[in-house]
């Protein structure tokens, strides 16, 4: 991290990445590449899970959603993002979920980059489910299906396709339209995409199931007995207190990896189970202190919930791909003050008279 | 709060205001109306203390310093500040304190409204002084001394002398250029500034003693026997575990008030003392379900350590004023996306081509 990248004469400024530059950004280094770049610095930071100050997100509910807040740290650098949840959002043209976030720098506390994160949460959460399948799905697996065809699916698909060599998709979602934005969105790809009439169909010889469907209930998308076994499920749509797609049962048939235990205990389809139900972190399964996959046979389940140290890589991924690029804009976020004691001084270096223009009137 | 102010044909956008718009904004309200509008601003809301849902701050620690996350929500609006704390920063020409922070819909999750709140912070803190000694100082009270006279000193000083009325200034900083600074700053004003050698002299007489020091320890900077019966102690600079102000001995003499108790109990100078010392919130003396000063020679003290209420009060206040001035900038935060569910289609909005330029290589 190129702290001192950020220092002015007066201190330091913010570097900004929005969301037009984040997605030239990613045209231009190429999606599969920052998806497979992305996995990379995930990998690289689970693997070294002990250096983090870890905390469950901090979420504020409404009827409709949640805005959450996640924060995360190790001994040089801070990370949170801002990130909402609002199912209903597609009905009034606005995406579902909308993001953005911080790095900071903990020496000093100065935040160094702010981004979008909209964009960048559909990449970081693709190469979690593609860092996680690369332990746990049989390694000759090469068809998934895909339950789900909103924002991310397309993400998914081709983190899927381009870093484990996944060539066939099943796919099925109850808007045809958006089966049909996915089906059109992978053309370009050598991809063999089946378009399918439900679940039960889309799920039939499927090596890997991944399930990110938005609807904001209990559902039970997926059904213990439309999954064969040996099969890798990729869970990624039940990510709230209330909002889950795996039938129960089909929790108590495979064994089940998580990214931060506590957090996904309240949030993931573990909310359906027993607090004693046991599960693997995968960070345990990174650094080879619990097994993976046992046989061909297991069923495997990644319960995503989305986690902090995943923001915190994708930021950095991000950043340091944007520096490269040129493609940071600087933000008026901090004032660069000559004297650190001098607040104040912002005002009179606006307008030396007017500071004074008004009087006590008590 | 005008929402639909942010829409735009494919959903709507954030607005922006930079520090050096922030200080063009006070500068032109003026910076006592500002204060204050701010404190009139939060008054209010700790008015309706229910309405809200509150949480402690969220922290991460380094040796010199902390950054934390204050969320707060009502049932239509969510706020939150990103805020770092490290004393040592003001000798390598940062502030001390960096800010900044977002408004969001709470019924689509959208942040409409992102802001700088270095600035803001100095303003809401001061107009929170000023709404908790308005109710526990004697009526009388002309004289305060200000013991720290770095960042935050000047908009402490405008506060107590616009919004209520004190016209005499005792003042010492063990750094002398600060007192200087702060002397300097306040000239313009019709305020008797009195720059003195110590603690003890400063308090000598005063009616309201404001201690807003940046030591990172536990420190002593005000004892109980400088205090004259009947003083109100505005207790701001003791906010992070570690980092008091007050001898404890103090506490038990006067009457303790506090912002938010299970934050303060963690932060304040309250963590000096048992878990069970009785202390008041603020918005019980404001609702008028708890007394305030009960009599003129009591010692009142508020236990200033920050709340997120204030933080929504000033972000909101700041928003409608930068409304109406025309200083909000329109900032690329969130994507407009013309079909919701159609993310992806960022990427082909920025070079049709070129999205599918890299292939699978695994």
């Amino acid at each position: 991290m190129t702290h001192t990248a950020n220092l002015t004469p007066f201190g330091m400024h913010t570097d900004f990445l929005g969301y037009n530059q984040a997605a030239k950004l990613v045209t231009r280094v190429g999606v599969i590449e920052c998806l497979r770049g992305m996995t990379q610095a995930i990998e690289h930071n689970f693997m070294r899970w002990q250096d983090f100050t870890k905390s469950a997100r901090i979420g504020n509910y409404s009827p409709d959603g949640v805005i959450e807040l996640m924060p995360i740290s190790d001994a040089s650098d801070y990370a949170f993002k801002y990130v909402n949840g609002h199912p209903i959002n597609t009905h009034r043209g606005l995406p579902t979920v909308m993001a953005f976030g911080a790095l900071a720098n903990m020496a000093n506390g100065m935040p160094i980059f702010l981004s979008e994160l909209t964009l960048t949460t559909a990449l970081r959460t693709a190469a979690t489910s593609v860092m996680a399948a690369r332990q746990l799905m049989r390694p000759e697996s090469h068809c998934m299906a895909l339950i789900g065809n909103g924002t991310q699916s397309e993400f998914q698909a081709l983190a899927f396709h381009g870093v484990l060599g996944i060539d066939t998709l099943r796919i099925y979602d109850i808007d045809e339209m958006a089966m049909r934005k996915l089906h059109q969105n992978l053309a370009p790809y050598p991809i063999e995409v089946v378009c399918c009439s439900s679940t039960a169909e889309a799920v039939r010889g499927a090596d890997i199931i991944t399930t990110i469907t938005a609807d904001n209930t209990n559902a039970i998308i997926l059904r213990a007995d439309m999954v064969a076994p040996g099969t890798h499920i990729n869970a990624v749509g039940g990510d709230c207190p209330g909002k889950t797609e795996l039938e129960a049962s089909l929790l108590y048939k495979g064994n089940v990896f998580v990214e931060f235990e506590p957090q996904t205990r309240i949030e993931g389809e573990l909310q359906q189970m027993p607090a004693d139900f046991a599960v693997t972190e995968l960070w345990q399964v990174l650094q080879k202190s619990s097994p993976g996959r046992l046989s061909p046979t297991q069923i495997t389940i990644f319960d995503s919930v989305g986690f902090a140290l995943e923001d915190y890589s994708a930021l950095r991924y991000m950043y340091a791909r944007a520096q490269e690029a040129g493609l940071l804009q600087p933000l008026e976020l901090i004032p660069a003050l000559q004297d650190p004691k001098n607040l104040f001084g912002l005002l009179h270096a606006q307008a030396p008279s007017s500071v004074i223009s008004d009087r006590v009137t008590a």
